[in-house]
Parts: structure tokens; C-alpha cells; sequence
């Protein structure tokens, strides 16, 4: 096999060449392919500060640091995943249902062809229309949701798609099995005391920041343990991270996480049938320094690591074949 | 007559207070109220930067350098105008339909109650209800507009609403005037070489970057006289001055104005007839050390400079009653 | 009672308005009030980097996100307190003596109409006549004091009132009773080993950045305990955070504590009979990302929410009848 | 034949899409290609601020507002010419001699399939291996070099090879014809009054802005009428504007051109039989809202729009055959 | 005579060293020295935005990239001129009295040294102890003073020493001659028709832009000529440029001059007898990549190449000795 | 003895004076000095971003607030320590073998004076001549290496001198004893999973952040009691601590070290026999609000502490007189 791997830093030094995700090849084909990485620059249903159309661009410009050996997870992914940058989709800002119907269609395409979908947003709007493709083949998800937000609330003004909906709107739809959803990093004002009402009566398990500091990060990752088995969905709200670690983004909440923090909880997931996942409301604009864009791009590497060491894990158990669940 | 002003340095020194619109007073009562300075937050038509909703926010906050005498126009326009800053309007980013119908009715509302409505952007897309609640009073409006584009395109993929069509839907629906329509500081790549072709047919002058400075600025000054006697609105998009005076927008174009240049062009205003303006397209979140919000706040002033010369004048003319055009 | 509330984001999205204190009505009107949000813009009295007299600006405009229900403690705050932004005391930059009368005078009268005083700065020499006014009525406070200094240095070149001197004076005046104080974060180089002694002499409990972080923060909040019963003031220096989560601040010393430590301090206040608060040194120059800003704004709602909380607590006890500390 | 052109705007949004230079393919195959913009990402050879290696990156980002048709100069760029990303070179920043061996073999190459080279810096060291190589084809040849500085010095601390030297050395070299030799936009101090007796030994025509702003841009538009017929290599230094218009350069010279000045000057160029160009000393790092990378990806359009300009006359001259100097 | 002289950049490269006016040694020895640079620290006097106060330090650091030869004026300063660094004085930012005699005794020691004085502020308060000083030997002087506000206001809030009022302080003092003093660069709101009253009546001639960009340049550098003879100060506020390439000042006007103009204007002052100047109001917290303090840098460079002809002139005159009016 | 001290705040308030080191006085006479602070301006081998040859300029200036008491450590470090700013060495960006024999040289004087050589970098390749100087003295050296990344790759493309190979340059040379060599912060991904043989393989004792925040800082102080005894090098490289805190690097890496861990971790080295000290790849070009050449120069305060602590002690086992190490 072919496999699609970076730019080698040996040649091409990290400050040169056109910037792809992780400086994988840009291709939209998809015949040897394990991940696509797909920029969905759409920030049309954003409520406060927009600009996330532009995190795509962001994340690849800032990704020519990335490196192919997770000296912690112990895997060099790209020996394991061949990986392309496949483009961005063609959305219309001002048009979310159409946006739907192209992410939906695009990232069915996507599974279809047996290949992981891995999103770079964008506002939180697009988990939808991807976690649509998916649930269409594999039935209603598990997910574990980082965010400071449940984006479970029900309508903005009088839309009731918008980035803090997306899976309230996935619960209605049966898409996300309720009961196997996790909510990490929640925290920040809320409008009402009755903000969580619908996410609890979902079965949704919802661990604040508080609850994080106080019990450990071990103790959640834990408990994800229950997923096992289950396909999941993940979906990583860049601002779990406090504005001190993610200043671009486009709904800041004080008092997050660090990043070291986020790469410890997501290096937790290795052992999840992941199906899909996500990266949104990275904002460029209000980027200082490009370190959101830096651990975006840092979360995406530690992402596929998971990915890889879980493949790996499922190929020995299965005598050398790597099964592929996707 | 209780005319309203804006808070006096002498007392309250400019870095201090609730920050509107010129420091003038917050209110929607319409009484005695000659203009009312309108925020209309809303960006959702953009086509690449969005961010302009925060542009009335930052203009308040820039404006509190404002003064009340004019050197150059010899004029104290809070002697001749009373001015307040009405607020923002409710608007909905993901609607613009909803947005339009809100902007006409309050605007409406405004122009009903005899007052002279300033709107502050948003993009450009909100020229275009502003207009349409004048033309129901005045009918077709002749128009300056300074910009680095004639925002006479027809659709940005399939929405026929964006900031780049308002002009040319404005005169397809005939409340603009197209032969009395001035285009001022056009420039820029284009995207074929008819985008020129509706505007010029509908006889709108167009007046480059290249002609402005060739010709010089006085002599657009005195072609904009044959406006006089009509019903004119101004609409100012602050991408008219180059990047390096207003890096703060949405869709830059190098090669610009300088700020004195759109400064003076302003003050070459004051012998038309005047029925509404607005200035749009300031994004704080590109901009740097806040020369844009500033120079939007001055042109603001500069406006209304223009406007109480204006009405000094035709008062003068009629014999020291002050007539209302709006 | 007619009680005053923020803005309704379903109705008003966070990005519009004019920017006020938590979106609450601009008044100066004290009846049906609780709480008054004082800007305070002074900072004529710092001694390394100026700008915090635009903190109570920024502050506003970063106050838009915020919310209304606190998930932590329990409480939505707007449905206890009546709060207003009460706008900026005019003060002159050049004179302490007289804006320290201002303020005092400002002060006194919204305690006397029972109206609890947030002050919003400004530098931290604005500490000092909101606790002379609060002391006149309520005799020598206690005090909570979130700072990475202690602030009773003596004098700054020649003079006596200055941001690092606040609470010596305080203590001289015998308005702190120095012995229920605490100052909490301290931190960074001194000048000399004899710079606590006084502090020390009067009974301050001060507790470092280090006693913090191998305590833990509960250690610290069980301690304060000792305060129940008497009427406190409550201090809080935002350089009490790194400059990490913190950098527009005037004085900024590195290795502070977190965003997320800072909100749990203030949120341990709850049992306390709190009198009066302030946030000072927010320098928004030298923000980026608008991070101090956002922080500052959070730790208001924090600090209402706080107070909402002892408020119920206090009207349950009192059979139903909330009863007015202020 | 099959040109390469840009993304089409009416199918991929501005903002979305892998950043190319101009939206163009990137690709290293070179038939049926006109011109090859190629990323010289080389920064080691400067003398004051570094970071010019990542100038590639941002005008391939900054790039994402170019459109298709000069109104200027009336024509679609893309109807004449076939413009590819050719991407960066490898370069070792701490080698010069090894760039410039690397440099020359690869302009070389695309020189030899009949593609005009444009590159984009990087520094200005990096003029010196291209004129080689065309050199090596046409012999010496004569330059129009828009800068703030000759970059006549002779060395920098002992390296022959610096940004500041690059055309002393091809003159030595006899790779540039220094009577024919325009370097336009001289400003700053100078080290020694000798600094310019070589150029003008050599017979360079030094144009500083003091003679350029008080004869105006035309009269050195003519004057360049004397290379018409000469093979002209093009060198554009974004210094050549001020600070205000291009922050984001290594060593700024205040007292520049404006933006609108150097693209006359470019588009006075469109008589020349220009067989090279390139535009270095993008510095993102000291960049402010992207106004440098954003001057800096229109100058490339206007540069392409003489191009195309100069090759239709050609063609037309020619009968309709389009002739190939390069 | 030992000359003091900048670092020599064939040694010690423009970035390296601790970083001084101009390069030059700092020391306080004032003998064989015949300028002295005085950093004046001291911004307690603004009105609006402060920081001032670290003007001195950021003029340092930009001015790096100093030369020595200036092509325009055909002189190396350095030859004729040897500069130090003398430090910053020792001021109190809360106590502007002290402040003035501080400044006032040290710049009459550098006069009697024979020594001329050049400050950098700091706001523009500080050029009335100055004055003070250099009147106390010369009687009163013309001056030339480039500022978008013409600093003849009365009082701010009761002081009646600010950055607004320093001239009409000078002018009551009569330690300025007012109908031998220029303002140039005026521009921008006033608070009533009669803020020009004062200064007219002292016959000052009162240069607005508009004036300066109608008549030209040239126009006022001659009308300049009517001072020849005289003892002039010159007092340069960097806010005569536009903000656009001089963000980072305290009290930004828009509309102002380009960096190529005050360096023309600069450049105008050969014929003068200068006894002092300073260059005030660069504000490094609001400046965006450096390019104030650097624009002050070469401002300072220009203004001391215009003494350096002036002086070698007055030699050339005096038949080879230098005199010495300072 | 005429101790050097840095200027006094109560005289010179921390805004004012050419900013040198810690205000200490700029001299290259080594006479009664114990620390010369050099600052070593070289760029020329990083990898990614560079511009760390404007740190020391940041340094100095950011330094302005430093302070001479310890209150953690106890100690008045200038009561213990004569400091000195020694100046930049005088290197050339292009030639890296020149700057390692000037570097190796100068540092050699300064031992030889019996001075403590404390380097300001600077990339990180500016250690291996300064260790290179002190094992001529010393023998093989053990090192406390905090950084993010190891630093003993093989080359860069072809350079066996960068930023990243040189403690596997110093073990190959045997100037640092790879057995006693602790590496603490490790971090990010690899370029291979056998990155980290060779140190592996030299006995050098690798700490990752993961198992640094696992066991504690006390455990790492605790084990680096090993090096007791032993004469020891010190290389502290700012991007161990995670990018919210020092933003300003050239190769960031997320999921650091706090600013409050690094502090810690340097007090921790009190009882080490330290020969040498230098901290390098501070960036300012991509550092925001300074926090990064603050976090630097206070940790060259705390470092100095540790010297001062180590000297007093050692002093007081010899019965008052202080020995020197060095």
C-alpha cells in the first residue's frame, strides 16, 4: 500500500511548503486512504464572535510544526494511518441547510469509501450534518463532547440550528444515544437553572470543570470506560481550554482547562471505537501568538496517535489484519 | 428646545463614562432629536471576514475622543443638532430577511418621527433596508457612495442578499436612482470584466482610485453638484481608505485613500440634500491600535458637520426657521 | 419592586447594545436597587505601566457574554439583586486628593441608600475611599484582599497615596483592622526583607502564592472562616493571576495563580458579611485577546453570584425577609 | 490547452480551500504552464529582523482575496496566462551557498520549460541565484529593482553574500548590466557618503523617493521607456512602500511610497520584455491585520496583469502566435 | 576632540548591544559633547490614553537601526556632532511641579555645558520646563512646533499645567514669542470656536493640514524662513502624523500627515538657529510593529542631520571654527 | 568592595533608564563583580521561527521591574552578588563557527576573572561554546537541561550545529558527563521513536511534563540531589514552560509547564554546585503584553537567588568567607 504520510522534515523543512494539514498530501482521493482530515470552514450559526471559517486555514498553517512519533502514546501514527488533507467543503456562509446537506453528503462519501472522517471547523454547528453521515451507518452514537458548553440549548432568537443546539437537535434526531454521551469541561454562567434540564433527562453524563479538578482526570477517563464497545462519536470544542491556552475562539469561557490537561483527556480515549471526531471554534482573529492554532493542531496529532495505537491494538488482537470499524 | 449633547469634557474627561455614540445621550425617545445614531450590528452577508457586528460597539468606544466644534466647516454642530445614540436594533445574524424587515421599520420609525437616521454597520448588506424606509417618504434617492466597490454584483452563490448585491437590488427595485448615483474610490481585482456592466448601464458614475487622484479631489467634489436639489443618501464603507488607515474591515483592498482624502471628500457633502447615511464594514477584530474605529468616529463627525452646515444654511435661507428635509 | 436585570440575549444577542456593566441599565437613580457598578477610571497613581483608567470601558464591553444563572452555586443572581451600572465617577487624573473626595463622597451616597458599592477600576489606590466611606459607617472593616502584593509599601518617591501603599494608609487610618486581614497571592520580588514587617505588626494573615498551591485552595477558604460575623471588604487585584490568564494589568508579576483558582476563591466568600468590592488594574493596552477583560467581567458574576448566595441564605434564616447589610 | 487558473469564487468561497499563491493549483508538473510562482522560503542572509522565511506562507494566505480581472489595466489575467503554485524550494537557512546552488538549478528548470519564474521571498539574498540562472539563458541583464535600499553593500561583518549585497555581486558577476539598472524608492541613512559610488560607477539610475514624490510616479514610468527591448528582470523589496502600508518587513525604512504609488509603478511596467520577477522581505511575524501579505499577494496579481497585458501585445504583433521570451 | 559616536555596525551588528539613543554612549560626562539626548520619562500630564512615560525606552530600541549619513542633507552627522545618551531623568509621574523643576535645573546644566538639549517624552507637558530652561539664557524664543493640536487650551479639569496647555503656559510666561511661533499639522475637533482665540491673538501663524496639503510643502518650509535669526525651539508631538503611521500616541488624530512629510518638514529646519528640541507623545502600548517609535527614531536622525549642516555651515562661515549658540 | 547594584526605585522609578539587565550598570570591566549577565544575540541555528536575537533586547527591557529581595529564597541577592550587564557579543547571524569561537573566548575571560558567565540567548545552539569555555576550566559538567524538547538530535539537513543538537555536540565532545545530565519538561512528538538513543544510551536522565505532573515537583528537586557535589550547568530554554505562558518562542510546544512550576523547579537548584547559567529562545516577535521576556527575567532573578543562597551558605560553612566556584 501507498500510505500518505507529511512532508519528511529531513527534505522539506517545517517553515517550507503549501500548507496542508499536518502537511499530509491535499487529494481527494480516497483509494488507500485511512483518514481524511476535511476543513469545514463554516461559522454561520455562531452567536457571539464569528470568524471560525477561517480556523481550517489556521490549523494548517500552524500544523507544519507537527511531527509523526507520540513519544507518550508510544506510536508513530503515520506507520499505522495513511492520512490526507482532503480540502475544504464548499459551504455557503449564509445557508446552514444547504451547508448540512454538503456536509452530510461530502462526509458520507467520505465513509463510504472506508475512510475516517476528521473535521476541522468551524462553529459547532457542523458536528451535525457529519454525526448525520455516521449515525446513518453505524445507528444512533455514543460521544464524548469537550467543551465548556453543553450546545444542548434549543434555539438562537429563532433558529433552532445554531452552535449551542448541535446535539440537542442530534438527541431529537436519535443519532446520539443520550445515555452513552459525555459532556466535559462544562462551566460559565448559564441563562437559566433550567439550561441542563433536557441533556440530564437524556441520560447525558455531564462533568464539569469542577468536578475535573477536583476528582482527576483519571477518575474521568475512567468512567469512559463505558463506552467500550460502543461506537463514538468526538466532538473537541476548542475552548474546553481556558482563553489563557485558546484566546481565538469564538465563545470564551473563563476558568478552563490547560492545555495539558485537553491532550491527557484525549489520549484517555484509546481504547473507544472512534467512528468519527471533530475540531471547532478555532478563530484566528482573536488568536494571539497562533497558540490555539498550535493546539489544534497538537490535539489533532494526539488524536490519530489514539487512533493509530487503537488500530494497532485491534490488528494484534486480530492476528496482523487490521480491522477497520469505520 | 432641550437639545440633546454630548457629555462635557470639562467635567467628565473623555476616557470616562458608558461609551455611545459621541458621548451622546443613550434613548429612543425620538423628541427633540435631530439625529439619531443608529448601531446596526449585524454581518451576516459578509463574504470573507465576518466580524463587522461588533463594528457599532467599537465606534461608541472610539468616539470618545469626539469634540463639537468643526475648524474647517467653521461649525459647532451640537449648537445646530441635536443627536442621540438611539442604540442597536435586535437583529438576527443567521436571518436576513428577518434583519431587513426589522432595520426598514425601525428606521421607518426614526424617519416618521422627523429625525435623521445614522446607521452605524454592520456590512454592507444594510444599506439596503435603510433605503427602501426612505424611499417610501422620499422616493428614488440619488446616492454617494464611497467605497472600493460598487456592491452591484448579483448573487454570492445562490443568496441574491449579500454585502456585495446591495446596490444593484436597491436599483433594481427603483429606490435608487442609478444616473444619480456616484461611486467613489472603486479599485481592486474584479471578477470578469462585466461586473461594471449593470451599474454603468443604469448610468451610475463610477470614479476610481485612479481617477481621484489624477483629477484630484476637488473635481469630484464639484461633479457630486449636480446632485443638488435631490433627495441624496450617503453610504461611506470604510474599505474606501487603504488598509494601512483602516486595517479593520472585512474585504481589504490595498491601493486606497488616505484618511485626510475621505475627510475631505465628506466635507465636500455640505451643499446636498441629505436624507440619510451610513457608515459600514468596520471590524475590530482586525483592527490595530483602533485607527479604524477612530476614523470611523471622525467621519461620523465629519458627517454631522456637514449636515448642521447644511441645515444652518437653508435655515439662514428661510429666514432663520430651521427646515427638516427628513 | 421593578428589579433591574441585563439585557435578554433572546431578545438582544450578546454582541449588540450599548456595553454596560453585565448588560444592566445605565442609572444613576438608586430606588430598587442592590448592587451599583461604579467605574472608577483613576490611575494616576501607579508606578509602572498607566492605562487601567479605560479598565471600566473594557470591562463593559466584556461583560456582554455574561449570563445570569450560576451552575456552581446555584443561584440566578438577577433574581436576588437588582443591579445597575451606576456609570464612571468623574475623576481627574492629576489629582488623588480630590478624586479620593469624589469617590468617597459618590460612595457614601450609595451606601446610604442602602445600595451595595462594586467599585470597577482604575488602580489600586481607589481601594482607599471606598473603604473610608464604607468605615464611617460600619466602623474598622475586615478584609479579603486578592493580590500578588500587599500594596502597605509607605511612599513612592515623595508620595503618600499610591497603588502600593492603599492598605498602609488604610491600617494607619484604623479603617482595616489589620488583624482580619487577609491578603491572598502574593507573590514576586520585594525590596527589601523589611517590606511585610509592617503589614505583619498589624496582624495581616498573608498567604503566598506558594502556601497556596501546597495547601490547597480550601485550606485557604476554611481560614477565612475566621471572618463570619464582621462586615468585610473585599479587594481584588486582578495581577492576583498570571499574566498568562491576566496580561493587561499595570504591574504584572509572573507566576500567579490560574483563572479557574481565582473563580473558587471567590466563590469561598459566600458565607461572609461583605460590604463592598472592587476589581482594579484591568489595563486593557495591554490585553490581548480581551482575556484580562473577560476574566475580570467573569469575576463579577462570580462575586454577585457570591452574594446573591449569602443574601437567600441570610433571608431563609430571616424567615423569608431579606435583610440589608449595606 | 489546458491553463490552470484560480479556484472559482462562485463554487469556493474566498476564505475556504488549501492556500496557494492566487488560488492557483499547486503542482511541480510544468506543461501548459505560463508562469510558476515558486516559495523561496530563505531568510538566512538578513541583517536585522528574521522571518522572511515565512513570507511564502502568508501571501499564499493573504492571496485568498485575489480575483481574476484587472480593471486597470482591462484584462483577465487568467485568459492569457496559466499561473501555477509551484511551492516552496528546500532550503537550509543556514547555508547560503547550498540555497543559492538549489535556487539556480531550480528556476533553471523552469526557465528551460519555457515558465516564467516569480518567486516570492524570503529574503532579498535570494534575487542573486535566479539571475543566474537567467542570466546564464539571456545573458546580463537589465533590472528594475523597487526597494528602500540599492543593496549595493559590499559586505555584512565578513559574508560576501547578504541581503544587502545582491546586486553588488551581479553586478560583479556581470549578471545585471548596471546601465541599465533602475533602483527606485531610495530612502533612510546611509553608513558612509560612499555608500552608492559603486552603482553609480556602474551607471545605475537611482531614483530616491524625494525625486520620485516631487517629479511624480509618470516621469519615472518614461524614464523606464529607455529598457523597452532590453530583457529586464524585475526585483520588488516591499520595503519600497512605508512602514504604514508594510509593517511586516526585516528592515523598515520610514518615509515610503504608499501602496497606491507602487502599483502604478508595477503597472507602468507593461512595455518591458520582463523575463523574471520577484517580491521579497515579507515578514509575517511584524505584520499587523495582514496588510503586508495582502499588498504584497496584489502586487504579484498587478505584476501578472503586466504580464499578460505585455504578452497579448505580443501576441497581437505577432499575429495571434503568442511568443515565449522566457 | 573625542567624538562620541554610535556602535559601528561593521562590529557590532543593529541588533545587538544595550539599546541607546541612536547607538550612541550613555554617560552624563557632558564634556566634549555636543548633544545630549534626555530621556523624559513623564506622561501625568495626558488628557486621554497615557504611556508616554515609556517613550524614551522604546525610542531606544527602535532607534537600532540608526545610520550615520544622511543622502538627503549630504552629511554625516557624526562627523560633526557628538552625541550622547544621557539617560533618563528621575521623575515623578504624580507631581508635575517637582517634575518641572527636575527637568528645568538638569536641561540648564546641559545648556551651560554648552551642550544642546534634546529631549524625547514623555507628553507634551514636558516641553514648557524645557523652554523655561533654554529661556532663562536665550530670552524668548520662536518655535516651531509640528503637532495636530495646537496646546494653547487653558486648563484640564482644574490643572492648569497638561499636555494641552503647555504653550499657552510658555506664551503667558513669555518665554515664547508668539508672533514668531508656528503651529503646523493642526487638524481635528475643537470644543468651541474659540479654542484658536488665545494663540491668534499672540500672533501665532497657525498651519492646519488642510492648508499644508493645498499649498505644499515647500510653501511653509519657506514661509519658515521669516525666523532666521532667531533663537527657535522646535517641539515635535508625533501625533502630527496620521495615526496610520504613528498609532502609538496618546491623543490620535486622524487625517494627519505621512512619515514622508514631517521628514520633509524636518528637513525644512537647516536654516534655523535652533537652541532645543524635543519630540514628544510616542505611546510604544498602542503602537503596532514598532513603526511610531521607529518613524521618532528617524525623526530624531533628521532633526540632528539639520543641525549638523546648520552647524558646519555656520563653521564654513566662521572660516572653519565651529561656533557654538547653544 | 564596590558592589554593583541596580538602579534604586526609590530614585529611579522601574519606567526610567536605559534598560539594561536587571537595571544593573552596563560595564565590561570585571573587577569586583560576581555575575556578568552577557547577552548573546544568535539566531542562526534555530529551525522554525527565528528572532531570538532580539532577546536580550527584551530582556533588558522587561527586566525593568526587577526587584532585589527574594521573599521565597530569603535572600537580598545584590547584598550577596556584585552584577553587572557585560553587553551583547558582537556575532555574526550567517556563520555559526565564528560565534562559537567568540562565544567560547569571551565566556573563557569571564571565568578566568572568576566571574559567573550568566547567558541571554539567543537560539539554543549559543550553549555549547559557553559549556565548551567552563569544561576547559572545570572537566565534563553535569547539567539541569529544562526544555521541551531534548536537544541532542544528529543534524539539521546537513548542519551538525542547530539549535536542536547541542547537548549530543557537547556529550560527543565530553564536556558534559551524560550520566549526570537531567532533562526535565520533555514533550511533544518525535520525528522517530529512536529520537531519544543516544541521550538514553549517555545515562542522561530524561522527565517528561507527563511525569513531572504525575509525581510532583519535589520528587524531580529531590533527585537532582544526586548532583551534589558536582560542578554543574544550568540551560534553561523558556519553551518548557507551555505557550499561554511563553508565547514568544521559536519551536512552541504545547501542554507545558506553568510559569509558577519553572520558578519552583529553579529554586529547587540551591544546593547545586552551578558553574554556569544561560536561558535562551526568547522570541520577542511572536511574544504578546511581554509576558514571556517577563517570565525570563524574573527567572534570571530567581536563578540569581539560588547563586546568592548557595554563596551565603558556602560562605557560612567556611566560616564567612565566601569561596568562589567559579
Amino acid at each position: 500500500m501507498n500510505r500518505h504520510k507529511p512532508l519528511d522534515p529531513a527534505v522539506t523543512p517545517w517553515f517550507a511548503g503549501v500548507p496542508t494539514f499536518l502537511r499530509c498530501p491535499h487529494t481527494r482521493n480516497l483509494s488507500n486512504v485511512d483518514v481524511a482530515i476535511v476543513g469545514i470552514p463554516f461559522d454561520g450559526a455562531c452567536t457571539y464572535r464569528p470568524g471560525a471559517r477561517f480556523g481550517p486555514r489556521d490549523v494548517r498553517c500552524q500544523s507544519a510544526l507537527s511531527k509523526t512519533y507520540n513519544q507518550f502514546l508510544k506510536v508513530n501514527l503515520f506507520d499505522v494511518l495513511s492520512v490526507i488533507d482532503y480540502g475544504d467543503l464548499d459551504l455557503d456562509p449564509m445557508n446552514i441547510e444547504n451547508c448540512y446537506r454538503t456536509i452530510e453528503k461530502e462526509v458520507a462519501e467520505i465513509i463510504e469509501a472506508g475512510v475516517f472522517p476528521l473535521g476541522v471547523g468551524g462553529d459547532h454547528s457542523i458536528s451535525l450534518p457529519i454525526i448525520r453521515a455516521l449515525a446513518k451507518k453505524h445507528g444512533p452514537l455514543s460521544m464524548v463532547h469537550f467543551d465548556a458548553h453543553t450546545d444542548t440549548w434549543d434555539t438562537f432568537l429563532e433558529n433552532p440550528y445554531f452552535h449551542g443546539s448541535t446535539f440537542k437537535r442530534a438527541m431529537e434526531e436519535k443519532i446520539l444515544a443520550g445515555d452513552s454521551v459525555f459532556q466535559i469541561g462544562l462551566r460559565g454562567g448559564l441563562t437559566s437553572e433550567r439550561d441542563y434540564d433536557f441533556a440530564l433527562k437524556q441520560g447525558v453524563r455531564m462533568i464539569t470543570v469542577d468536578e475535573l479538578k477536583q476528582n482527576g482526570l483519571q477518575a474521568v477517563i475512567d468512567e469512559l470506560g463505558r463506552l467500550k464497545g460502543l461506537k463514538a462519536y468526538v466532538s473537541l470544542d476548542i475552548d474546553i481550554v481556558d482563553p489563557a491556552f485558546a484566546p481565538g475562539t469564538g465563545f470564551p469561557e473563563v476558568g478552563g482547562l490547560t492545555s495539558h490537561e485537553i491532550i491527557q483527556l484525549v489520549s484517555g480515549l484509546r481504547e473507544l471505537e472512534i467512528v468519527g471526531f471533530d475540531l471547532v471554534e478555532v478563530l484566528p482573529a482573536h488568536d494571539t501568538a497562533n497558540i490555539t492554532g498550535l493546539l489544534a493542531a497538537h490535539l489533532i496529532f494526539e488524536f490519530l496517535s489514539v487512533l493509530a495505537v487503537h488500530r494497532q491494538e485491534q490488528s494484534s488482537l486480530a492476528g496482523g489484519n487490521m480491522p477497520c470499524d469505520c
